[in-house]
This record gives C-alpha cells, sequence and structure tokens, in this order.
C-alpha cells in the first residue's frame, strides 16, 4: 500500500487560498509521473487541512453537502506527493499517486474520456462532417 | 506561427456540459506534451464555442466580466489540440500548445508555481520546520 506523505503547513500558506462565496475552492487532481488531469473536485478549508495533514485527498460534496475522501469506499484512494496554489491563490492542483483503478466513479482512469468532436453515438461511417 | 485547429462539434457535444448557476463552467489548460498544467480559467457556452470554432482558448472574465483571448494582448497564445469534458459534465480540459513564455500574466510557464509547505518568505535557514 502507498504510503501517506502529509505536507506541514508554512505559516501563510492558507492565507494564500482565495475560497469563493461557498467557502470553496476547485481542485484539480494531477496523477504524479504520468501528468495526467484525473479530476476535478472541490475544497473547502478543512478538507484543504485534511488533505495535507493526512496525505489523502478530501473533498466537499456539493451535492451531498458532506465531506468525502477518495477511495475511502472504492479503494481507489489518491495519496498526496505535491500540492500547489495559483497566482491567484484561486484554484489548487493537488499531484497524486492514484491507487486502484483510477479516480473517475464511472472505472476510468480520469474523468476526462469524452472528447468534443467525436460523434458520441455515430455508427461506423466515413469521417468527419461536411461542410455546412 | 502555429496553426490553429479549430474542432467540429458534434451534434450533441455542447448538450453534455453543465454550466452553474452563473453559466460558466471551469477549463483546466493543459500543455500538450509536457502534461503540464497550466491554468484554470473560466467559460460561458459562447466562450467554449469560440474556443473550439477559432482554435484559440478564450474565457469569461468573472472579474471584469468580459470575454478574453489569452495571448491576444501578451503574444502568449494558446493553440487548441484537443477538448475533453468530464463524466459530470461541469469541467472542461483542453489541451493546448502555448505560444511565447507562458500562460501565466506573472510571466511563469503556468500559475502553480507556489507549493504548501514551502515557506516563501524564510532568509536562508536550515532546512524544514521543527517539530511543534
Amino acid at each position: 500500500m502507498p504510503v501517506a506523505t502529509p505536507i506541514d503547513l508554512a505559516d501563510d500558506d492558507l492565507t494564500q487560498v482565495r475560497f469563493n462565496g461557498d467557502g470553496l475552492v476547485p481542485a484539480i487532481v494531477q496523477e504524479q509521473g504520468s501528468g495526467e488531469v484525473l479530476m476535478l473536485a472541490w475544497m473547502n478549508l478543512e478538507s484543504l487541512r485534511l488533505t495535507l495533514s493526512t496525505g489523502r485527498t478530501w473533498f466537499w460534496s456539493r451535492s451531498r453537502q458532506e465531506y468525502w475522501c477518495k477511495g475511502e469506499t472504492s479503494g481507489d484512494r489518491q495519496w498526496v506527493r505535491e500540492a500547489y496554489y495559483d497566482c491567484d491563490g484561486d484554484t489548487l492542483l493537488i499531484v497524486v499517486e492514484q491507487e486502484g483503478a483510477g479516480a473517475c466513479h464511472t472505472g476510468a482512469h480520469n474523468c476526462f474520456f469524452r472528447s468534443f468532436g467525436t460523434p458520441t453515438a455515430a455508427p461506423a461511417t466515413t469521417s468527419g462532417s461536411t461542410a455546412s
């Protein structure tokens, strides 16, 4: 099992983060090594503290209005290796070691498995769209 | 100069995207090749359409309440190569070729140049924090 590597906060770290009107900030989760963007979820101050102190990703579910720790039930845990905040302090980037099948609740390794411009329900026909 | 490669929308692409109460969706911008996460900004339906049809990144500025095309003034343009939406349809991932110095208005290549746990104003002392 991967080992947790908590991050000790510097004094002014958390004061750099700007939470929105709902007290939330978007957290991009990226896989260490591959650089794959796995998912985006939301953190409040407490889930960010938990993420850094436990070395596991903790989010705030806007739909369920509760904390959740990624992989706690599925086993697809995320082990935090690096954590950044952006120039404006209003976005987080969490670099993780992804355990198990992946980050997406669908079973996909990452949540971005659908691309624009790709017909989703098309039979095998000739390629592309015609001019219109 | 890099060449724009617009993305032809499939019929139901845009119906998959779930904009928030303000009509916005967060768009993660990732650099093609390096996999580096460059920035996060917000798109509305029209800026998403513009992004796909022009092959350049267009966002909606929440502070200025206006559209902006990345690099239009700085020259640090982003050329869209791939575009994804996530499993819930509420986050976008735009893969770009980054032109010029980088994506951040500070001049940094990406916006995530500050990490948690790293003292930001410390003089050159011995490493790390002490137990406390």
